[in-house]
């Protein structure tokens, strides 16, 4: 039997990735396109047919996987995405089904990276878990009993937007106190800047614009001991765990797994998370010793793996068991 | 063919409720036992054999279900239940089976009310929904795709111990600031009392002890315009109300029901409740109409139809389905 190929395709709002995977998770080949040149997504797609069929043949594919924003996995539509330049109600898998004469299914990104880290990372063995994506904003995939949670309207899984405080933090969502006004990339930023604001020491982050600031700079800081940095995640891993303790109390998850910028802030973050955690959490589950861990997939490979993950899972029947 | 029937235990702390179910949810006959009076569930069981049999034969019988506190619906066990005379681990699915000469499946009463609620009541029709069931503690049952929540350890959906604020009340778990420590007969109370140590309006609720007050009777104190009762309803239904937008983006659900005394309150916590929900919700869902609604069963009915439920759902096979 000749191996058999996934094509993955994340959909980013500056850069959507595509990529051939196998079912191991090698990425055979991959490209990228710029999302916001396409003002509609057939025009979107037809390229995307012309990009993949430069980088390998696609006979040995057996299905397309999509992550998206605003992604309806009942209906295969994408739904008034804010970051995309495709308004209203996009018919997303049923032109990718046409174009590429090949079955495609589509969900949004989190749901994806939660379906990637049981095919290919470390959930391989486990049927109960939460992934997290801290990026530009917190999505997150939850998974019970080996599938992902869909939801009667197919939008379960926005814990990115579960309330902190009440009168907190505005959210581009449109409400107050949102998780994700708290943590992610944008979420830490804020806090740095709080930070600046309501304290005196000096820190080298003071010379830096908000729109300059980025993770990775608030973790070098934190690596050199500056104080408002180090605070920072403190307070950022304190919100995070606070709110984990609300999350395992509902679904029972064997672990968390934190994907994107934030999570390569390592101890920084995933200390601080971990023991609020366990702070806030029910007695009854602290002997269950439930873990936040780093996804184990790298994350430049998470989007593609991700999506290709839904063609295994969905598509691939008994070829995808092998 | 014989119609056949399911038995239904529900274990408190106080009485437990057994009786004889059909598949639409009439109860043939019932009865009930002091808890207490058992100091080891062998002898608990041989009992309920006996009661049970006198009530109506067991013949036509399928099987057994019981919902019991701090159960494990995996393996069939109650586990250190704070409120039972049985310490440790009881094997009670086990001892039922060989007593009896039944199938039994045993799960915590919140799960219990779930699939009672899915077999007999409001949800016959939905797949994703939540229940909640609020007496002296708060307890919940969510379903997903049809199945009720088990999670990996078998302790999925303790809503009751999410958390509202850190520095909160104290909690029979351990912890401070639990939901159910706000949103239950318990928790009203607590509120009431708070309220008449902060204020210094007049109350009927005033010539009341704390163990002497009821939900029932800040119920009828707020229908006669006390405001102290009125006051304690809008803050539980405030409480309830920004929680319940948590519980919507995690798992999307179609309907939240309640059962227990609170319930029975009506308007008073209806709507607070569904008015926080929606201001606190990400607005993503507002045009989905998630509805707050009471149980579609009765409250005296509901603990013997959720464990008989249990039958219908796990052990009926083809005959559940008729």
């Amino acid at each position: 039997m000749t191996s058999k190929l996934a094509i993955g395709i994340d959909i980013g709002g500056t850069n959507s990735k595509f990529g051939i995977a196998d079912r191991k998770g090698n990425i055979i080949a991959q490209s990228r396109i710029k999302t916001q040149q396409y003002s509609d997504y057939f025009s979107f797609i037809a390229t995307l047919k012309k990009e993949i069929e430069q980088l390998h043949p696609i006979d040995d594919v057996i299905g397309i996987g999509v992550g998206a924003p605003n992604a309806n996995y009942y209906k295969g539509t994408i739904v008034n995405p804010p970051n995309l330049p495709w308004k209203g109600v996009s018919r997303f898998a049923e032109e990718v089904e046409k174009v590429f004469g090949l079955k495609c299914v589509l969900t949004n990104d989190a749901n994806a990276a939660a379906l990637g880290e049981m095919v290919y990372g470390k959930a391989k063995n486990m049927k109960d878990f939460v992934v997290l994506t801290v990026g530009t904003g917190l999505g997150s995939g939850i998974v019970i009993n080996g599938d992902v949670v869909y939801g009667k309207h197919g939008f379960a899984g926005e814990l990115g937007h579960t309330l902190v405080s009440a009168n907190g933090r505005h959210c581009a969502c449109g409400k107050r106190g949102c998780l994700e006004t708290y943590v992610s990339a944008t979420g830490i930023r804020r806090t740095v800047y709080k930070l600046l604001a309501d304290y005196t020491d000096p820190s080298m982050l003071r010379s830096i614009s908000f729109d300059d600031l980025s993770t990775r700079t608030i973790t070098e800081a934190a690596a050199k001991g500056d104080k408002i940095a180090i605070e920072a995640f403190k307070y950022t891993g304190r919100v995070l765990g606070m709110k984990l303790s609300d999350f395992v109390v509902h679904t029972d998850p064997e672990a968390i797994f934190l994907l994107g910028g934030l999570s390569k802030a390592g101890d920084h973050i995933f200390t601080p998370a971990q023991e609020n955690m366990e702070k806030y959490l029910m007695p009854l589950f602290l002997d269950k010793k439930i873990q936040l861990q780093p996804s184990g997939l790298k994350d430049d490979d998470a989007p593609i793996l991700g999506a290709s993950s839904l063609v295994w899972k969905y598509l691939a029947g008994s070829a995808g068991e092998s």
